[in-house]
């Protein structure tokens, strides 16, 4: 498999956590893909992944999968001797995909929105609206407080089994530097899950 | 199991749509919640789902289940014996996810954004941004054309079978007459399509 991808940015982190905590990294070969200046528009991307984005996958049979999440399925799917990062009863699956649609909409939506729209930084391919980027930021700071409130009596956020969900709100606190939030000198069991997180060899990646 | 939803409200209407197709609509209780008299921000309410939206489904067990996907992926897991709308095998489950997340996020959450910030339908409850609102309609409608393109030689998003992807787009079409984004005359295929989902019994429900 290979991977189209930005080093730097969110949503390719994800799934470079992802494999890393199957163990699978070094079966991938990523490819580099400078979206600031735009390599993510043009007509060989496009027809990679038509919403321009990365990360996107190419497997081995050439068809190419665009979304972190489906990127993420498709390798839990295929290799169902590695760490199950996505759930094993239905009821335990279903509660992961819940967490990991709240951290997409409710935090990674509201933090990459902030960051655009205020920023500036993709303004030769978008329309910016500063305003309500910074509505943004209040919804992110908000999911954040809520956040923590819910993990003050657990490990990860699923209780005692670490999931993608730990992964894609731990690469999303992250990055929501970029837009200068942070977690609050009081968010202490917020602060405790990111170290713990953040200790784990796949966070290095 | 038991779902709290607003019957006119498109997520809810997704869940139905997926139960339907399984058979599995009479296995459910349904609650109506008025989301426009705000019976969706009550403390009882936002003890089930924090995020304060329906759909929100609460399992035999007691646990509640919110976000749209997360339920059908409840449904889709725990009746193994019922057609299969997620996909079988691990390819067809990363695809059948790459198209539930852009229509999600490349039109449900555009139509949805370009309605709650163009009415104010919920100004209540959040801050309107016209002027974005009306961005979002104009990606929306890229997605539009980008979907009759994809469906020029297919029966289904997925090619030959019907999957929760046609579900998604489905309903989300029917729900952007809200914004009076329709199929354009010259929208064939996807006009077409749209037909053909229109014809199964699950699009009455
Ligand atoms: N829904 C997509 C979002 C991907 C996304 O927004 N990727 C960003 C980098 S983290 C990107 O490619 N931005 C380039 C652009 O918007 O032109 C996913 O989950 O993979
Ligand atoms: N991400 C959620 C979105 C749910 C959602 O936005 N539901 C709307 C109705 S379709 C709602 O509850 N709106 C009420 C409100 O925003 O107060 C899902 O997929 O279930």
């Amino acid at each position: 498999m290979k991977i189209y991808q930005t080093a730097t940015a969110p949503n390719p982190r994800r799934v470079r956590m992802f494999l890393a905590e199957k163990g699978l990294l070094d079966n991938v070969e990523f490819i580099e893909v400078d979206i600031a200046k735009g390599e993510n528009l043009t007509p060989e991307f496009v027809a990679m992944n038509p919403m321009k984005k990365v990360p996107v996958a190419v497997l081995d049979d050439g068809t190419s999968l665009a979304e972190t999440m489906a990127i993420c399925r498709y390798v839990e799917e295929a290799h169902p001797d590695t760490p199950k990062l996505l759930g094993e009863s239905p009821k335990q699956k279903a509660l992961i995909e819940q967490w990991l649609r709240w951290v997409d909409f409710y935090l990674m939506v509201p933090v990459g929105m902030c960051f655009q729209h205020t920023s500036g930084y993709f303004k030769d391919r978008m329309n910016c609206f500063p305003d309500y980027g910074q509505d943004c930021f209040s919804a992110a700071e908000k999911f954040l407080a809520f956040l923590n409130e819910h993990l003050k009596d657990k490990t990860y956020i699923m209780g005692d089994s670490f999931s993608a969900a730990d992964i894609n709100a731990f690469a999303t606190v992250g990055f929501a530097r970029v837009v200068k939030l942070r977690i609050g000198a009081d968010q202490v069991h917020l602060q405790a899950w990111f170290d713990r997180i953040n200790q784990r060899a796949s966070a290095k990646v």
